[in-house]
């Protein structure tokens, strides 16, 4: 059995990561460690998880955390480089916060306002890079692993087999997507409140303000091979779970609707976790909460020269806690699909 | 008094006219007619309205809607003409279904499958035209009047300054817009379930299917002075009310924050109806349920060269109903702002 | 024109006030207070009320609030004591929080921890006593008012008639009340932020812990003409606004079906807002947002030997800023719907 | 491997019977039927379930059914005798309709408008008789079962225990409960539309009237060895899945809180499923959505003399298909717990 222990295990990830570990029958659930909510009995904060309602948190440490096979990192930005530093190379760490994600420290820089702390291997299997191969290849054996940010998960596959096979153009994609409320955590900000939330939708980090935004840049340029531009327009919606992401580029000269097809079908024919639905039918982010798919759907608008690929995640599942322990399978050699659930909790 | 008929009183926009006229000071409301639900009593179908609960909803027809001074139509598409060409001149005729928006027959004939039955002055006062001048001229006295698709009043609104004004392009629109699932009208679909609704998001009418596309680009074209393209997806969002609409446009060459701001300023400071939000504040659907509002913030996103405008709106009040009656106001010489709410039901 | 100001005008029971006082023809907004938003400007906390928009919350003191001729208080309890002595006899005073609804000083110190300050007149009009004479006759030309809590709005009017009239037992009644999260206020509690709330119920308060047990004893025992005891169990729905009161009680001996639906309907046959639903309706929540409105039901379980009566209202509305306003209406002899929104926004 | 079939699996029972069956170690699923949705594909009407996504359904016939050895029925009531009839008696049967649920003729009669089919082995194993002995007894190796209703599962368990104990008093019990959207199926009925659910509350079958009375009365009367009374009002609430029932009885004379919670903790003190949870935790349904758990909490009001339980659960998992797997495994000698979820999808 491996073990694992799991750091900032009350927030909406940490949480999430403990639930598929559960359920993981490879994996034995070790420490759970948090800063604020250290001492209490994990039960108060996370009723969900019954089988281990009686763990007490112990405070996020190096040492809490080493002495096990695989350390999740689940906290805020900043946190990570200090925490990993201290861990023995032999130990798999997996960070889902964004401070390995990205590679240009220009982008880092701009968008956030601790120091640079470099880049890991990026815990999406799927992606493609220009050229054809995934990212898959990256995380085989790896020792450290940055878990993509939720947003760009969905966002990314949905355009990237596009990118990488050419028939649509990097620059000027416009991307506006939606979120269930645990994307923005467990904190208690007034707009974040019940009554605030439900019934009603806003935008947030418009013109290019959200800290996604780089990531999903950067990842369109490695599977264009040239240089990707967006516009990203994230939206808060009144649920509590999933992302709907609706992408669009502009089609490259003498495209048809059965040749875009064609290649996200390529692209996504053996993926376990990514499904091309049957023409005609379109995502719909209840069909996967709860589980570790993806579902894309895509389309030429021949009225208005655009593709537009649209693609429906559990952000706390697929989105952060299942990537990282699909992660974490890639990683140390266990059956990539291992653990995670392939159905969604519906209606 | 002015004497006020509503067929289609029992679907959501019929009875969201009755809603606005109970509060009007100028209007009696009359009869109320219905094609399934005729013979019911209106308060068993629209509880919410207590004052004509007990009003039994007639057949819809020519007879039963004559004799009042304005009649409002809440139906289906294809039903308006016949019934409009059986009133006489001096009834005002407020059509609030699709037949009469459409100036191009092709559009028509391309989304719909009746007959074309020609073109009414458009109820969107507020909706500015190359040159400057705004479609509340067309409305003064109209005795016919095509109120606006709900996707459309949002759509247009946020972005026709910056059309007009020539800071943005009005080739390569994209538009992706959240309507709360009354917009879907009072229709039994599988898919429009509470169970199915809730908790999840859904696009439909991808790639350019929606019948509301023409009408988008007819509204861009007009403000704009030359040919615009939209690509547009439409969403489901898990709420009642409320559409929120994401839309995007190339900047022109040489615009900068400041500038597109004052567009936007400048078309709305004197709208009683449209409001440009304070720097930094993005329109939430929230704040205008119930409400003839509109909620427009806009900015320059320099990194990817796109404005983006953001709206919200109620889809079943300025969406629908309050567009019908603000234009029944402008038709008849009553003040533009008489029985409209100006304060939306949050949270 | 009189005029009004309101002191904690940035939550949710204050804002609703002025979202009521904003459509009342007799009245002027005045001063808007608040306590740590003082300084703020109010569309920033209230953008669903745009007309007052660009007013500046002031710090809430009885400098403030003097100088109109009716003062609002939506404070957290143990604050409205102090202000309301500062302000002179002539101001009607209209106290939302808890502070003057109780009359026994026991029930206060078991349920409260700061002073008991007296009892004021009771701002629920319909509420009928032992004898049959309403609460209305006690707000005619009153200065000082006590609005109910929005729960004891609810359950009271649902069942007091028939402890009036003698139908059902005063002891031993049972209450389970839905409340939609605006009810807990405005603040930023854990389990109150939308991904906790949305999707999702769940019961606090339970034994009799709930601060407002005693005011709905206190209002059936004064409905019974002696001692009532009631079982309350309040809980939180996954909705912004609306509460849902069921009401049980013991049927008294040789009582039937017609005999029960008579007393309810004699009760309320003339009460513009309190509305018996034709037999086979039962309440819907939504059918009464936003307005003042509650819709009542009640029927004979034989089968139990229970009486049951369900309520529905807004409890911003009726359950707070409608009954407020519909006080002062009485207080000042304005007829009492005048401002009062009679149909709710729906669906 | 068990095989095993599902009739009606297009439903929401069937589908997540369906879901759980995916997930289980010892079943493969064969054979999908339905009867208006014969011939779809399964993905079409359950995209959450990716891995049986292009399995054609087939209509409802013994002869789909047959050749299986576990028959799970999830059919409108009246349905699944003929059936039943047809399959051997090696063939498992476990029925989720109401046809084999209650045991008195007249009951039967009494709600429903069906022949009385007879009575099967009670799929509720956590649930005790007078004398203290559990139904878990009935399940092991019976060939034929029947699964509880979702409301009596959490409305049985929530208050069980006392009346074996004899700890509250079997007459004059209340009961309110709260339901998901899920719970009424798959119907298109127009109270039912995403629009009219979300946000609001409504109340139905009050009085008695509601088909799931009997049985609760009937698991009450077991319970306590004498007859048993109840008022029972099920309420629809704004979300897709979950149960919150709150339960109330008269405490017997001489009963503290303290020996009221040591009822319960010995009651559910071994069982894997049914949780009491720590004193002043109260139960969440989102707590327990996708699990086969069932939350409890328990106090004494002293002030009114009641007890009060609560419990929530999912009413598609515990509440019908979880039951239904864990009945199997009783019957199968598959180890209780054996492929049912332990821990909840929150938020």
């Amino acid at each position: 059995m491996i073990t694992a222990a799991v750091a900032g295990a009350s927030g909406y990830a940490g949480a999430e990561i403990v639930r598929l570990l559960l359920a993981h029958p490879d994996v034995e659930v070790g420490a759970l460690t948090a800063s604020g909510n250290a001492g209490a009995r994990f039960g108060d904060l996370a009723p969900h998880l019954q089988p281990v309602a009686d763990t007490v948190l112990q405070p996020t440490s190096a040492e809490a955390l080493a002495g096990h096979d695989v350390v999740f990192l689940a906290l805020p930005h900043g946190y990570s480089a200090a925490i990993a530093e201290q861990l023995p190379p032999e130990v798999t760490v997996i960070d889902c916060g964004a401070d390995f994600r990205l590679d240009d420290e220009q982008d880092w820089t701009d968008y956030y306002d601790t120091p640079f702390a470099g880049t890991w291997p990026y815990g999406l299997p799927e992606l493609v890079r220009a050229g054809g191969e995934k990212h898959r290849a990256d995380l085989v054996g790896a020792g450290r692993i940055s878990v993509p940010g939720c947003y760009p998960t969905a966002i990314s596959l949905a355009l990237a087999p596009g990118l990488a096979a050419g028939v649509i153009e990097p620059q000027d994609i416009v991307v506006v997507a939606a979120s269930g409320s645990s994307g923005a955590g467990r904190s208690t900000k007034p707009h974040l409140i019940g009554a605030e939330v439900m019934g009603a939708m806003s935008p947030y980090g418009v013109g290019g303000g959200h800290r996604h935004t780089p990531e999903i840049e950067r990842n369109f340029t490695r599977a264009a091979g040239r240089p990707a531009s967006v516009s990203f327009t994230p939206t808060l919606a009144p649920m509590p779970r999933g992302i709907l992401a609706t992408t669009t580029a502009r089609a490259a000269d003498g495209v048809d609707a059965a040749g875009v097809r064609a290649v996200w079908e390529q692209a996504y024919a053996d993926e376990p976790f990514v499904h091309l639905l049957p023409e005609g039918r379109w995502p719909h982010t209840g069909s996967v909460v709860g589980s570790n798919l993806v579902h894309v759907q895509v389309t030429l608008d021949e009225r208005s020269g655009r593709v537009v690929a649209v693609a429906a995640e559990d952000n706390l599942t697929k989105g952060t806690a299942g990537a990282a322990v699909q992660s974490m399978n890639l990683a140390l050699g266990i059956p990539e699909t291992t653990g995670l659930p392939m159905t969604g909790v519906a209606p």
